[in-house]
C-alpha cells in the first residue's frame, strides 16, 4: 500500500485484535473446562466475561472510525491458541496441565497487552481520545488478568505441579 | 503423554522458545534494514546481539538438563513474524512502517516476557537455580528491549507517522 497512513495501520491492527479476541472468546471456556484448580477455573470464566465486554469496546472503536467491525485472521493468536490446544491434548497430569494452561493464558495476555498498548498510543497520537480511553480500559484489564494468573501459579499451581 | 511432569512441560516450553529465538535472530536484521529511524535501527541491531547471547543462555539451560539444544516449531512466533513481514511488505510510507515495526517488535518482546517469566518460575519451583538465574537475566533484557521500543515510539516515531 503506497501512502499508507497511521490511520490505516491502526485499522489493520484493530481488525487483527478483533479477530484475535473472538478466537480467545471461544478458547476460554474450553480452557476453563480443562482446568482442575477451582481458582484457575474461576479466573478463566471471569476473563471470558471480560473478553466479551472487550469485544464490545472494539466494536465501539470501529464505530468511532465509521467502519464496520470486521476481523482479519490473526496468525499470532492462532499460533498461541494452537500451542494451548497441544497442552490440553497432550498433558494428562491435571496439575501439570493447569501449569500449562496458565502459561498459555499469560502468553495470550501478553500479546494483548502489546497490541492494546500500541493501539492506545496510536489513538492518542491521532487525537482519538474516546477510542484511546476504551483501549486503555481493556489494557488495564489484560494487565490485571495476567497478574491474577501469576498469583495463581505462584500461590498453588506451580507447587502442585512440581 | 500420561504422567507428564513439570520437568517435561519445562523442556517442551524451552524447545519452543529456543526455536522462536532462532527465528527472531533471522528476522531482526531484516527489520533493522527496513527501519528508517536511525534510533530504531540501532535498537534492533543491539537486540540482535542480545538475542544471540540469549540463544547461548538457552543452550546452557539445555546442558544443565543434560539435553541436546533442540527447537520445536513455535507457531506463535511464526505468526508474529508473519505479521511483521506483512507490515514490511505492504507499508511503503517509511514513518508508518517504522511504527509498524515497533508494534511487531513489542508483540515479540511480550511473547518472550511471558515465556521467560513462566520458565524462570518453573525453574525456581524445580530447584534449578542456575537455570532460573539464566532465564531471569534474559527476562530482564526482554523487558528493557520492550521499554526501549516504547521510548522510541513515544519520543519520535509515532509523531512522525501521524
Amino acid at each position: 500500500m503506497a501512502n499508507t497512513k497511521l490511520e490505516d495501520l491502526f485499522l489493520m491492527t484493530l481488525k487483527d485484535i478483533y479477530h484475535g479476541e473472538t478466537q480467545i472468546l471461544s478458547a476460554l471456556p474450553k480452557m476453563a473446562e480443562k482446568a482442575s484448580s477451582g481458582e484457575l477455573q474461576n479466573a478463566l470464566k471471569k476473563h471470558e466475561l471480560e473478553t466479551a465486554e472487550q469485544v464490545n469496546r472494539l466494536t465501539q472503536v470501529f464505530q468511532l472510525l465509521g467502519q464496520p467491525a470486521k476481523g482479519e485472521p490473526c496468525e499470532a493468536i492462532k499460533g498461541l491458541i494452537a500451542e494451548g490446544d497441544e497442552v490440553m491434548l497432550e498433558i494428562e497430569t491435571p496439575e501439570v496441565c493447569d501449569a500449562g494452561l496458565i502459561a498459555t493464558g499469560q502468553a495470550i495476555e501478553h500479546y494483548e497487552i502489546a497490541r492494546y498498548g500500541t493501539l492506545a498510543a496510536w489513538a492518542r497520537e491521532l487525537d482519538m481520545r474516546e477510542a484511546a480511553d476504551l483501549l486503555e480500559q481493556t489494557l488495564e484489564e489484560e494487565r490485571t488478568a495476567d497478574e491474577t494468573l501469576t498469583d495463581i501459579a505462584m500461590s498453588s499451581v506451580n507447587r502442585q505441579a512440581a
